[in-house]
């Protein structure tokens, strides 16, 4: 089978690494930024191109949303699979005459940083068994977690890797801002943002939460209001709101 | 010098398994709850009572916040030092005629959960640099990160862990609650959240945003909030604001 991965960012350059890990050839990364391109097909030695799109089989776009439907345009072949994959479009945003499919690797991609490709949950959804057991297989060489999946179930997976992840990066801003306002070193909480994400590996969020919210020390509540202001007081409140509202209290 | 630790809860099981690690011997353990007095008294061969408690030249009150200030009253003696392991508590809590102190393991503690104690940061806060000298020793056996703390500062810190342990911790409920409602196995979850947190330990959590707030989705937004309802909504709406806020979007 015939593989072409079209985009040159994150996602792209660590789905073209897994591919090349597992021993399946990418005939052809094809994007708009030749250095990013460069970049890749060198350290993985891949053939690119900026202007010329091989003909394959399977087309993996892997570019940002807001950028796949235009990119799914260029494509002419009719008798090829085409999968994006993004976590919140459907696959018919993909505009052609070829056979439509969503392959959603569940992973924050950083160019840098190495990863347990065998770790990373795909989500795939065809428009047939055929097309189905085709990208399943692909996802299967390289994950041991790979899922069906439909859009409407797809929008709820990228809503809850929003909050687990988005909104918890957000919240170590935050809590940087505050740490730094006192030269506290941010570092000296890393040991225990580890833990706190180490105990939900074996002990299930909801019975592992503690602080002034859950024991409802209002003491403690209403001193820390007094040391925040502007969204940062919001987020305390919205938070322990919904703590309190969590446990009943 | 002669040890002894107050309570029988999670610090001052770590607390003392601690001091016994680092060869520094507890004379007793002592508290109100037999079972769990004697549960620890047998892990680490320290002697323990509920009712007699042992002369000594430090104690440490590892009680949850509410208790601490009626359990500094049952101390009698004068020429002793005394510290309590809140973070949220001035040393001035203590009621007693020996000299105050307070001593701050920045971790999240459980039991059955085994800790690497060399990086648990502590803050120590004492009434003259001679006691502090002693605490800052002893937490120095133990660990490799002590610093001097203020009551402000200290307040401060915990403010921070409540934002980058607390908040995460409830964020995973209620992704959870998101995961469940759809029958997706939340532990699929769990690859992207180990990610999200390594990363913080190499780039700064401001520079590792990603996500539909930073990007300034507006389809991906509202598609999200239609998906949401009650606290979850609150939280989304929060957070949304407080990232774009942030990026000055």
């Amino acid at each position: 089978m015939q593989i072409v991965i079209i985009g040159s960012g994150n996602v792209a350059f660590h789905l073209a690494k897994a591919f090349m890990l597992s021993q399946i050839p990418v005939a052809q990364i094809f994007g708009r930024n030749e250095q990013e391109l460069k970049s890749i097909s060198s350290a993985l030695n891949i053939p690119f191109s900026t202007e010329r799109l091989e003909k394959a089989d399977l087309y993996l776009i892997c570019v940002s949303d807001n950028a796949v439907e235009g990119v799914s345009d260029i494509i002419e072949e009719k008798n090829c699979l085409v999968a994006h994959t993004s976590g919140s479009l459907p696959k018919e945003i993909l505009k052609g005459q070829y056979r439509k499919a969503s392959f959603y690797p569940l992973q924050t991609f950083s160019k840098a940083k190495e990863l347990k490709y065998s770790e990373i949950p795909f989500f795939i959804e065809a428009e047939n068994a055929e097309d189905l057991t085709i990208l399943s297989g692909l996802a299967s060489r390289i994950s041991g977690h790979v899922m069906e999946s439909t859009y409407e179930k797809r929008k709820y997976i990228h809503l809850t890797a929003v909050f687990a992840c988005n909104f918890v990066n957000h919240l170590f801003s935050r809590a940087k801002e505050i740490s730094d306002s006192q030269e506290i070193p941010f570092d000296y909480f890393l040991p225990l943002i580890d833990e706190t994400v180490q105990k939900i590996h074996s002990v299930e969020p909801k019975k592992a939460q503690t602080g002034p919210a859950v024991r409802n020390d209002r003491r403690i509540l209403e001193l820390h209001e007094e040391l925040l202001q502007g969204e940062s007081l919001e987020i305390y409140k919205t938070m322990n709101h919904s703590i309190q509202k969590m446990y009943e209290l």
